[in-house]
């Protein structure tokens, strides 16, 4: 397999990463390596612009940050400048697209995946609880939408089985009977090629300390397009998301653009760490990564599939993100011992073992030593 | 003035600080002071932490940060352990503490602060429209509670003048027609003695990058009395608030303890730089750090009160912060001449300067300094 690795043209970005050479780190879908430029950019923060600029470094490029950097996390899904501002946690920015998404409407449901990651069924409840709609877990295969449904709110990978929807064909079916499509992209956005604006999608959210690499817990996004800003309206009515912060005005007035889906102050430190983290992709083409991300979960599949009392659960055809998910019965114990090994994935409950690609870091030489340590546990 | 800095008790901690020596920093109540130990941190959580632990180090004393963390914040506002939680911003921790306070109410009105800063006037607008509350604005010598009243929320200390209300008096008055306060400690968090827990206080918010030092945009902390936190619920009912979060259950049932309070997956790299910024507090003595707030500010005070055209609103007793508020006409081209003289306050629209003074690490020369500036430029 050294072969593989040796022709893959994405090989020279893992020297980006500052991963250790012994180490089989397939959990960047829930934690990405970190990019070591990070290190150094968190120094200069704390060091120069905290420590001698001080409160002037936020009329030196710290308030603008949120939508700056979101214009990076934008290039990356398919959206324009100016659509989308980072900041709060998934969670925080499902409830501020949710509640713009119904505000106003005269339709009855929410529906959502159910089998979705968690946080997003229970802001989703919270929502309906709200505002006094219906909520609708459904499977994404049966939908069963009507003109009663006021916004679809869905994964485009699945964090469990890492099976990905059509989120051309799902949006074009939300859109047919004029509902609203809020898609999450925790488990896609950086390593599939997202078209946000070409697809018309109404609203989306992702979380960055995934594929994006932005570091534990790093701020969150929310891309709203254009033509929805001006109607764009949520609760979390922050003073950074006022047409003039500064001026103190005692009414809210929302910045007439994407400023209008910030809150509170943004969090310069992991602001920037991610600011610094999403230039690995300087250069890199999705279609590459897409590509290599494809070819990485396949040669693992390959060599795991017959293994004894292992199920893949992930889609073997183009429907899946970059996870190989297995099922097996000792999944917690079997998890634990590979990582005793040094190859880092994760396990879900009950009974899910991850295996995240990260094409950017991960090579062909990890899914082979992480499918040979497996192979010898079992 | 070099004999009262020298016989400062507090003098020696202005070393744990990295500021520059020809700096005179007299914004810490809208940005603190970088504490010297901040930098290696952070370092280490990123090139240790996140880079040689990766996704292990969420079970090695990330996961509890926001609890561990808001300890150490507890210590400093009078809360025992197990009442304060950290993350998200202010702006979401006032949505959450305000949607707690009228969750099922059947009164009819939330109460303000008139001269509030402006996002707990905008939340609580918000929340007012979500609950289908009357918003009333009052100032907080003519509150006018009545039985109508649900909930209060008021600031420690007024962000514009300084002025401070009488926690104490305040907290009973509200309690006295059987509604609930809310206290938004952004301005008092750090340098006035506070006590949550003696004055039963219901629920408490402040941010952290003032004077707790924790870095532009820290995370804020949200307290809730352990007696309350069994009927604490508000919509943002993320996962981490869940009682057992990585079963991934389909329904939400809240953590019993302080960590319902949490929403989204916790920011580790600014919680961890926090985490280190508030050990400058330890042996130190809030009775110090109010006696040498009052101090400084009296000091600063007698210095600049008879300059022309300047008018003071902070009051001079001793029901204000630390900060010093002038009023001039020409409010933002003089700071503007300051920050020119490396003396920063700061300005707050239409017509008022602030000088904010940390106990911690500004010294009664910078007073002297910050007042001769003034008076030359002027």
């Amino acid at each position: 397999m050294t072969d593989l690795d040796a022709v893959d043209p994405l090989a020279p970005v893992r020297e980006l990463f500052d991963l250790d050479d012994d180490v089989v780190y397939l959990d960047g879908n829930s934690l990405g390596a970190p990019p070591r430029a990070v290190a150094d950019r968190v120094q200069e923060v704390v060091r120069q612009q905290w420590g001698r600029r001080l409160i002037r470094s936020w009329s030196e490029g710290w308030w603008e940050a949120p939508q700056r950097v979101g214009d990076k996390v934008g290039r990356l899904v398919g959206a324009a400048p100016g659509q989308v501002a980072v900041g709060d946690s998934t969670s925080v920015n499902i409830f501020k697209a949710l509640m713009a998404a119904v505000k106003g409407t005269d339709r009855a449901e929410i529906v959502v995946d159910a089998g979705t990651f968690p946080t997003d069924g229970y802001i989703a409840r919270s929502v309906a609880e709200l505002t006094g709609l219906e909520l609708r877990p459904a499977l994404p295969d049966s939908l069963e939408l009507t003109e009663r449904t006021a916004v679809v709110l869905l994964n485009h990978v699945d964090y469990r089985t890492g099976r990905m929807l059509d989120m051309a064909a799902v949006t074009e079916q939300v859109h047919a009977v004029g509902a609203r499509v809020v898609w999450d992209l925790c488990h896609s956005a950086g390593v599939l090629p997202i078209e946000l604006d070409a697809l018309g999608v109404d609203l989306a959210v992702g979380c960055t300390y995934k594929f994006l690499n932005g570091g534990p817990g790093a701020p969150a996004f929310l891309y709203v397009p254009a033509a929805a800003q001006a109607t764009f309206e949520q609760p979390l009515t922050g003073w950074t998301g006022h047409r003039a912060p500064f001026a103190m005005d005692e009414g809210f007035t929302p910045d007439p653009g994407i400023a209008r889906a910030r809150v509170g102050t943004p969090d310069i430190l992991s602001m920037l760490a991610l600011d610094v983290a999403l230039d690995v992709w300087d250069g890199v083409s999705l279609t590459d990564v897409r590509t290599k991300g494809l070819k990485l979960t396949a040669y693992f599949r390959s060599l795991v599939e017959d293994l004894p009392g292992v199920e893949v659960i992930t889609p073997d055809d183009e429907w899946r993100g970059h996870q190989i998910s297995l099922r097996h019965p000792d999944a917690a114990a079997l998890m634990d011992k590979l990582i005793g090994r040094n190859v880092i994935g994760d396990h879900r409950p009950p009974d899910v073992l991850r295996f995240g690609f990260a094409p950017l870091y991960n090579r062909y030489s990890d899914a082979r030593r992480a499918a040979e340590a497996l192979a010898e546990i079992l």
